[in-house]
């Protein structure tokens, strides 16, 4: 066997071990047992304990100088193995096992925190984090910046810097929407109970108008909704509150989004690096693009409304135009992941600004709160009322995912890229939709951007997708003024 | 760290990635999407490659060599992890990946061959399995007998001699039994249909009145029940066919004597050589003794035929007399596992004498389904209509289990003593029975078996139970003639 080929039946092993790994951090969030915690961790910290050996096997290294790639497709496969094994043989392996245990410590005292809205007690377990991920970051940065070594495992080639300016072009205009939307009249919410059957046979149904193939996934219920597995096993979950239902429809839209984006992989690259989604902004924009530019649009939702009537009868809206109001009706709140369209990326950027500083130095965790809120205050315009409506709502940092949150923006920019290119690939898009179609839409992202899974760099392949035009904020901003707009008649 | 404690934690590493395995079983039997089938394949492939490499890891080895046990448990640990590198390192590993493939091979020829009666279908792959597990027992053997070679992976320390001696003494009594019943008139089955619902609700209730800890496992639907896991993650499976409640209501039962033995180990066992049951010969003895000596007694199905009423209404037997009947009603039939408590034993018998002559050499695959039909009008009065109901039947050989099927009877003789001594512990054990209590029949067995996990062998494991008394056949025989005996007034 040649060195490339050595490496590609040594990974394949690896990737397979991964997608169990995977597949049983599904089954703790869906079917495990209460009382199989414990034993789950020692199961997951086998599994590292395997995963961590291989990807770190010196030879490795030997078949990276000697392998010879041959095409495009083995160059790619060689850049994501060259990639994962030098930021594996960076890190010291203590300073990865005390980030592990520091990871499965920090959640149990994070929750007990905002369960008591009590930052204080969570404050010195994220600075240790904190301290933590800044030497992984210094032992993966070769001298450069932190935050960017941090964000490189979340979306490789981009850097802190690119999106800060990108975050800056953005902020304004958004701030300036939502001020203008919460001027105008905001519709009510839904105000009644729907039931679980009939939310979760929609939910199923929605599933499979957007293109999710249950032969090679399944809907299961779990706390928070998530996408997990590749290829032929690929999984949702999405949750049900009765008296929400766009909660439940919408998250299993995002979620068969990321799914779709697994399934409609070439399935020759599967068990391979290029076999999964190459970077979390470009699956969340497969996600926001499913949900919003086209779940939440107004011909598709006037295909909702009908179904809605046909499952639960009347439930006292009049017509499309006021569910359609009601589906993206705007306002402010504290929680980030349940935010609309205009407020989301604000969410977002104040937790870029803050946990680039947090990496850089530049602030302490003891001030996290008081800025938080300064600055949560300045973009809202409402006082953080307590901590688990702010500093602590989200589980992140308690992971040490520093270099995470930004990609749930990238990749709302790269779903607004995407649905320009879209709309003018599919010019009757809206008749389709209105009908309760999206093949020609899923086709399109399926043919266009799932297919090429890890085959090239995230910005590349959005921008191949978009006919050669790097990806920026302006179709995103262009959709949201005009779709906001319009609504609100400002 | 003392050499001990070294194997230890590396064999706690293995422990836990076995779990994960066996647990990936499970996923696949119960929720795995169809189209996954392939991926699977390989994820367990690439789970048995790492289990394998740590089995025969020559460190352990020098582990061996120096540990020092310290105490009895220690002892009972080493014991374990002897056995089990020896078996590993004495077959070679190309011989093993042969098995592994062929047994994947196997498997749907076999199905395709039973799917068309066509027994000379599967012929050359079962010559073919034949022959390595032959190779693989005389690997293991030492010379010694081959078929106690294989014999010894599900029941350590059992020879195939001493089950020979076992049966020649049963199979007598067990067919002058069954003719004398035979004779007698036999209750008619249920004639109408149970709703899924109804039968699924019971059958939790069962598991729980059994004792199963639903916080520690779950049930599920599977098109053949099982058991799966230990300690705090045992998962159970069970099946509905619409006019055959029992099916549903006694598979349950018997998985949950299987789980229960798995949950009542001592949790400090966890993760050890001695966290899950000894043999499969002492598992069974629990799955029996739940299902038939508990769980079809007469004290126990009068409790049944009440909850039945209150479940699905009249069913049309009109005591509890007529449904005890009509739970243990005998029936000559061609499938093992339909089997009654009468005529279990004869179908195992059957097997065990020609497995064991296939391996010895004595008997060629070409001859065996001739040798099967002869044997089985001359134990059952019938003459085998077709493959499926004959020598194709079971998935066992495609698989390359052999010297699995006679641990089923063995469980039934070890079921037949500890009955005896439950008897004589708990006095008046109907009484509670006929109350739907079964706590103290389940207290004794967790307290004198199924906590010992993996301390004692088999057989002394029984021994202890049964208050040192040897386990033979007389009990069980006694217990069949008697509770047959009355039913059947014969």
């Amino acid at each position: 066997m040649s060195a490339f080929d050595e490496l590609m039946a040594h990974d394949r092993v690896t990737q397979a071990l991964a997608s169990v790994a995977g597949r049983t951090g599904w089954d703790q969030e869906t079917v495990m047992p209460e009382g199989a915690a414990e034993l789950r961790a020692e199961e997951m910290g086998a599994l590292e304990e395997v995963l961590h050996a291989r990807r770190t096997d010196p030879r490795i290294g030997d078949w990276l100088e000697k392998a010879e790639a041959g095409d495009g497709v083995g160059e790619a496969k060689l850049r994501h193995i060259r990639r994962s094994y030098r930021r594996n043989t960076k890190v010291p392996e203590d300073l990865a096992v005390a980030i592990a245990r520091q990871t499965s410590r920090g959640q149990g005292i994070w929750a007990k925190a905002r369960a008591e809205d009590d930052f204080e007690h969570f404050t010195p377990t994220l600075s240790e984090m904190v301290s933590l991920k800044r030497e992984e970051a210094a032992a993966l940065a070769d001298g450069g910046d932190l935050y960017d070594a941090l964000l490189d495992d979340y979306e490789p080639g981009m850097k802190g810097a690119e999106l800060q300016a990108l975050f800056d072009r953005m902020r304004p205009r958004l701030v300036a929407l939502r001020e203008k939307v919460l001027g105008a009249k905001i519709a009510a919410p839904l105000d009644r109970a729907f039931d679980e059957a009939g939310q979760l046979a929609l939910s199923t149904q929605l599933a499979e108008v957007f293109g999710y193939d249950l032969s090679r996934g399944r809907i299961d219920k779990a706390v928070h909704p998530f996408s997990s597995g590749s290829g032929t096993d690929v999984r949702i979950t999405t949750r049900v509150a009765p008296r929400d239902p766009f909660n439940c429809f919408y998250s299993t839209i995002h979620e068969v989004g990321h799914a779709c984006y697994e399934q409609g992989i070439d399935a020759e690259y599967a068990l391979t690096p290029l076999g999964s989604g190459v970077s979390m902004g470009v699956h969340e924009s497969q996600s926001r693009i499913y949900e919003n530019q086209l779940g939440r649009s107004r011909a598709f939702t006037g295909w909702l409304y009908a179904k809605m009537r046909d499952q639960f009868g009347d439930f006292g809206v009049t017509d499309e135009e006021a569910f359609y109001a009601i589906v993206n009706r705007v306002q402010s709140g504290f929680i980030r992941t349940e935010a609309d369209e205009v407020h989301y990326n604000l969410h977002v950027m104040l937790r870029f600004d803050l946990e680039r500083q947090l990496i850089a130095g530049t602030l302490e965790v003891r001030d996290l709160e008081e800025v938080w809120n300064t600055r949560f205050a300045q973009d809202f315009g409402v006082a953080v009322d307590k901590a688990s409506n702010g500093v602590l709502q989200d589980v992140h940092w308690s992971f040490g995912l520093f270099g995470y949150f930004p990609t749930y923006s990238l990749g709302n920019v790269y779903a607004g890229c995407l649905h320009q290119a879209l709309r003018a690939a599919v010019p009757d898009l809206d008749t389709q939709l209105a009908a309760g179609d999206t093949q020609a839409a899923t086709d399109w992202l399926r043919e266009n951007l799932q297919r090429h899974g890890g085959l090239y760099e995230p910005r590349d392949v959005i921008a191949r997708a978009c006919g050669g035009k790097t990806p920026d904020e302006s179709p995103l901003l262009a959709y949201l003024e005009e779709k906001f707009g319009a609504l609100y008649g400002v």
